[in-house]
C-alpha cells in the first residue's frame, strides 16, 4: 500500500548556521536520510538494490521554506513517492516544525543505475515490477518542480578542491557538500540580509578527491543567482543551482 | 552528586567518511554535544552562563581510539568532570560501541570567559563555588592528556578561506571545521593505509568569515604530524593541532 513515511528529528547545535537556524547542507542531509528509511523499509532500499548491483542516484532537488528550524527543535520530515516513470521517480517532502505546522516542501527526482556497467535501469524491472505500487499520485507538494538552469558567465568567482572531508562512503564528494560550495559564495553580509526561499540543484557528474572546481555564477534577476560548478581541465558540469532569496 | 552522563547516538550515513567509519569531525561534535547536554542538566550549560553573559570556551582536546563505529551503527559517549582549577576545568569523555564496549577516550580541558570582556572568569566563583563538586576524580581515562605541539616550517602547506559554512550560531568557524582543515592536508591514499590513533588540537584564536588561513604541517617523526593554523595578514595562531597514525 502506497504510504509516506513520517521521522521525527532534531536539530543538533553544530547543524546551524550564524542565524542559529538549520543549514540547507544539513537539511539535505535529513531529507536523504528520510528518504534512504522510506526506501529500506519498503524494500527498495540501496542495501537490497545493492545484491543485484544497483543503486539509487539523486539527479535533482527543489526545496522551499518559510524558515528552518532553531537548534534543538524538534522537527519531522515526510516523504513519499510521487511517481514512477521508466528511467526516473519523484519523491516529494514536507518539512514540519515542532507543532506540525508545514514550513518546507521538497522535489526530488531519482534514476537508478547499475554500479558495473554506471548505466540507467529501468525501472519497471524493479521488485518485479511493483515499485509503481508504492506511488501516491494524489499527495499535495504546492511547490514547483526543478526548473531550467542556465549560466553564461565565462569567468569563475571562486575555484575549490575536492578534499578528504567532502568525499561520502561511495568515494565521490557528498550531495551535502555542494549545497555548502553554493552557498558559500555568496558574503555573509548578503547572507544576514537576505533568507533563501527556493534552492535548486541538479546532480551532473560526481566529484572524486583531487579534482579542481570553478564555480560560476551569475545574477540573473534581482535575489535569482544562477551557478554551475564545473571540473577544471576536462570543463565537465558536474552540477547547477538556483538560489532564490526572498 | 558527581556523576558521568550517558548519551547514545547514532552514526549518520552523512558523517561517515570514505572508509564507512564516522569522521573525527563528527566524533568532536557528538562529544561537544554531551558535553552540552552534560553541562545543562547540571546547570552549569550555555544557556544558564549566557544569563550572566559568560560562556565555555573549548581549550584543548586529545582523542584516541580503536576504530570508530560505520554508519547507522549505535554508540554511547560518557562524560564527566574530571577537575576543576581556577581557570581551566577537565572534561573526560568514553566512546562505547553497541555492545558497550570502550572503542575511544578523549581528554578536554575548558575555560569559561566573560563575553563582554572577553576575560577569564574564576570557575570557584560559578554557581556559588559548586562547580567543583561534579568533579569525578577516580572515574578512569587511559589516555595522555594534550602534549606540547611544535611546527617548525616556514612553508605552508595549503590555503583556505573562511566560508559562510565554516561559521557557528556564535559566528566564529565551528569546531569541527578546524579538524575537518587538519585531515584535509592529507592525502585520500595516505588515509587508505593510515589510521588516526590519535588526535589532538588547541584552540588558540577563533576565526571568522573572510579570514585567509595558512597552514602549516611537520611529520616529525614516521607517523607522526605536527600542524598550525596560522591568519594570514597578521601571523595570529589560530590552532596548533597533532594527529599520530597506527
Amino acid at each position: 500500500m502506497p504510504e509516506k513515511g513520517t521521522y521525527h528529528m532534531v536539530v543538533d547545535p553544530f547543524d546551524v548556521d550564524f542565524t542559529g537556524r538549520l543549514t540547507i547542507g544539513q537539511l539535505g542531509n535529513h531529507l536523504l536520510n528520510a528518504a534512504g528509511f522510506h526506501a529500506n523499509e519498503r524494500g527498495f532500499g540501496i542495501e537490497r538494490l545493492n545484491e543485484d548491483d544497483n543503486t539509487w542516484v539523486l539527479s535533482r532537488v527543489a526545496m522551499e521554506f518559510t524558515e528552518l528550524p532553531r537548534e534543538y527543535r524538534h522537527f519531522t520530515v515526510e516523504t513519499w513517492i510521487e511517481n514512477v516513470m521508466r528511467l526516473f521517480t519523484a519523491r516529494n517532502f514536507c518539512i514540519r516544525d515542532q507543532f506540525g505546522n508545514p514550513i518546507g516542501y521538497a522535489r526530488t527526482i531519482w534514476a537508478m543505475i547499475n554500479r558495473q556497467s554506471r548505466k540507467p535501469v529501468d525501472l519497471f524491472s524493479i521488485n518485479d515490477g511493483r515499485l509503481g505500487e508504492w506511488a501516491l499520485k494524489d499527495e499535495q507538494c504546492p511547490i514547483e518542480g526543478p526548473t531550467k538552469i542556465k549560466v553564461s558567465v565565462d569567468e569563475p568567482v571562486d575555484v575549490v578542491k575536492v578534499k578528504y572531508s567532502d568525499i561520502d562512503i561511495n568515494g565521490h564528494m557528498n550531495s551535502c557538500r555542494y549545497i555548502e560550495h553554493v552557498l558559500d559564495l555568496f558574503s555573509i553580509n548578503y547572507l544576514k540580509e537576505h533568507n533563501v526561499k527556493r534552492f535548486e540543484i541538479a546532480y551532473m557528474a560526481e566529484c572524486l578527491c583531487g579534482e579542481q572546481l570553478a564555480l560560476f555564477k551569475e545574477e540573473t534577476e534581482p535575489g535569482v543567482f544562477q551557478i554551475e560548478i564545473r571540473k577544471i581541465g576536462t570543463n565537465e558540469i558536474s552540477c547547477r543551482s538556483k538560489v532564490i532569496f526572498n
